[in-house]
């Protein structure tokens, strides 16, 4: 299989999206890889495999790549005769994009509409992920639990009425980006301030002082195919920077210290959020457990170097995913209607 | 103002969409136009202002346009030495193009990425109301009612525990497409296999006989612009060849007759609905009313025709909403994290 990676991205997260690619690169030992980077500017570039370090793109040597175009069938490189242009050649392309383009449905919609077939979230996935406001939404009409939360606009009154400590989160970023822990009163407006930069939106949820995490992640192929359970390290949140140390992880972790009921639990949640949404793609789930109490925390549809340290078998489950994604409903357009009335009018 | 209109895609409603662009054509006076056609391949063509009657599609001949491409900063034709590409031309870009593509978030994902302004649902926007569940959902947690409803998913048992008679709707798509009354038991089982040809998840509705029902266009420019209140036709629902109809509508309507009370509930409701998330659309908002609550059907974030005809200043209202446009935010992209590491490693 050929897989084509695209990575990098007008997003926060452009530089840990580097650093998933170059820990993929590291991990897909039999694919054969072509790498498509997005540059903050949005031009794409293929990127030589002997080049994926992170120099490349911090010293901008990226741009002596081949400048590529997006057209009905995929991507396509300058080339031949009086400017004809040359299709690169992939199986399936895997969104790695992790934050805005990637998670908010652009690249999933780009995708779709010039039939690229691609991992990664569908439209309708991404924008119910990508805000924790929609996450929370999409929790209740499944019947799964999500701590209690308030929202706030920018310029809107800031009346929060939960006890402290809480956490105040911009509603549409990950990697913990803008978001801080509130122990008084005295701390909130400036936590509001700095997630404030970052979204219009902010969430505040009340913050558990030691609640219990655990990440799973997966995806559905011929059959479901579930990671262990993660009890991912217990600070007090991941910041930007232990995170983007987190999305070079190449190594399996251990497996957290659960009994058989809460992991089922956690497995029948992950499976009623999964399908049929997120088909097609290898999402990561964050759990709260509270008293035996399975609540959702977030969806993280593009996960940091797509979690591959919580799979035995990586490589083996991308290449069926790539087998397994959605079809796009076949639409013939006749037009059956402006024929009809056509007639009606005596013009045909 | 040069206005660029986009309509067609692959889509249900692509016939319609072509009816709604050669409308614009007539209503829209002083504008400068573009019009840009998808066919049913995706595949972009500039068609000619005089070219705007429905054979030039029907017929095949809109191929003898040129075709485009879309590219940072907006749409390219060939032309010019070796290969060479130019622009094309506009202040402005309006998605008219109803159903899928236009209306499920792939436009507006393409018109924010290549960085084109335009006139139309945001991402967001255009899956939380494309799916008449996401719709629920959001209505929900706006505190706006909606009618009770089951969710079917397809394959799945068809158990249906309201009373007859009832509406089945396919979850994703508009202009009524695949909608059924069904008055008995007996009916259900067609009505749910027409409904699962065009979707995978079917919702149905009780079907409440002689319903009010209410419509509200509007948007926010620099101040709220909010249409008459319509009370359409009283047919059952309308069927694809009347709504087809309805879609070439360009004279005004007459106002419905309802009290102050009950236009300031629609209006605050609209309200709701559409600040911030439909920022730079301008949408149609369905209502029923029962017992003077007032209860959301649909929102149809790119209306037929605009709802051009329920409007006193159209023109002028599209000119200021073009002006008032969302921006979307500038992420600068200085690589301070891999700069560190690469420091920390020596590298730098």
């Amino acid at each position: 299989m050929t897989l084509a990676i695209l990575f990098g991205g007008s997003s926060y997260e452009h530089e840990i999206s580097i650093v998933s690619a170059i820990t993929l690169k590291k991990v897909l030992k039999r694919s054969s890889l072509l790498f498509i980077f997005v540059d903050s500017e949005r031009e794409f570039y293929l990127i030589d495999g002997e080049k994926m370090t992170s120099k490349t793109f911090s010293s901008g040597d990226y741009k002596k790549g081949k400048k590529l175009t997006l057209e009905h069938g995929g991507f396509f490189a300058a080339g031949g005769l009086l400017g004809g242009r040359k299709p690169v050649a992939f199986d399936v392309l895997l969104n790695l994009i992790h934050g805005r383009d990637g998670e908010d449905g652009k690249i999933a919609g780009m995708m779709e509409f010039f039939g690229v077939p691609f991992i990664g979230p569908r439209i309708e996935a991404s924008v119910l992920s990508y805000s924790k406001l929609n996450t929370k939404l999409l929790a209740h009409a499944l019947g799964i639990k999500t701590l209690e939360y308030r929202l706030l606009q920018k310029g809107e009154e800031r009346r929060v009425d939960l006890d402290f400590p809480l956490i105040v989160k911009p509603v549409h970023l990950g990697s913990s980006i803008g978001v801080s822990v509130v122990r008084e009163a005295s701390e909130l407006d400036y936590a509001l301030d700095v997630a404030f930069e970052f979204d219009e939106q902010v969430i505040v949820e009340p913050f558990v002082e030691g609640i219990v995490e655990y990440n799973l992640a997966g995806c559905k192929t011929s059959a479901w195919e579930l990671s262990l359970v993660e009890e991912p390290q217990k600070e007090e949140f991941l910041d930007f920077d232990k995170k983007y140390r987190d999305f070079s992880r190449d190594s399996r972790v251990r497996e957290a210290v659960i009994d058989a009921p809460l992991k089922e639990k956690l497995e029948t949640a992950f499976k009623a959020i999964y399908d049929p949404l997120f088909l097609g793609s290898l999402i990561r789930c964050d759990f709260f457990v509270v008293e035996s109490e399975v609540y959702l925390n977030e969806i993280n549809p593009i996960p940091g170097s797509m979690a591959n340290y919580l799979f035995e078998d990586f490589e083996g489950m991308l290449e069926r995913l790539a087998r397994a994604l959605p079809k796009e409903k076949k639409i013939a357009i006749d037009y059956r209607y402006i024929h009809s009335i056509q007639s009606a009018k005596g013009k045909a």
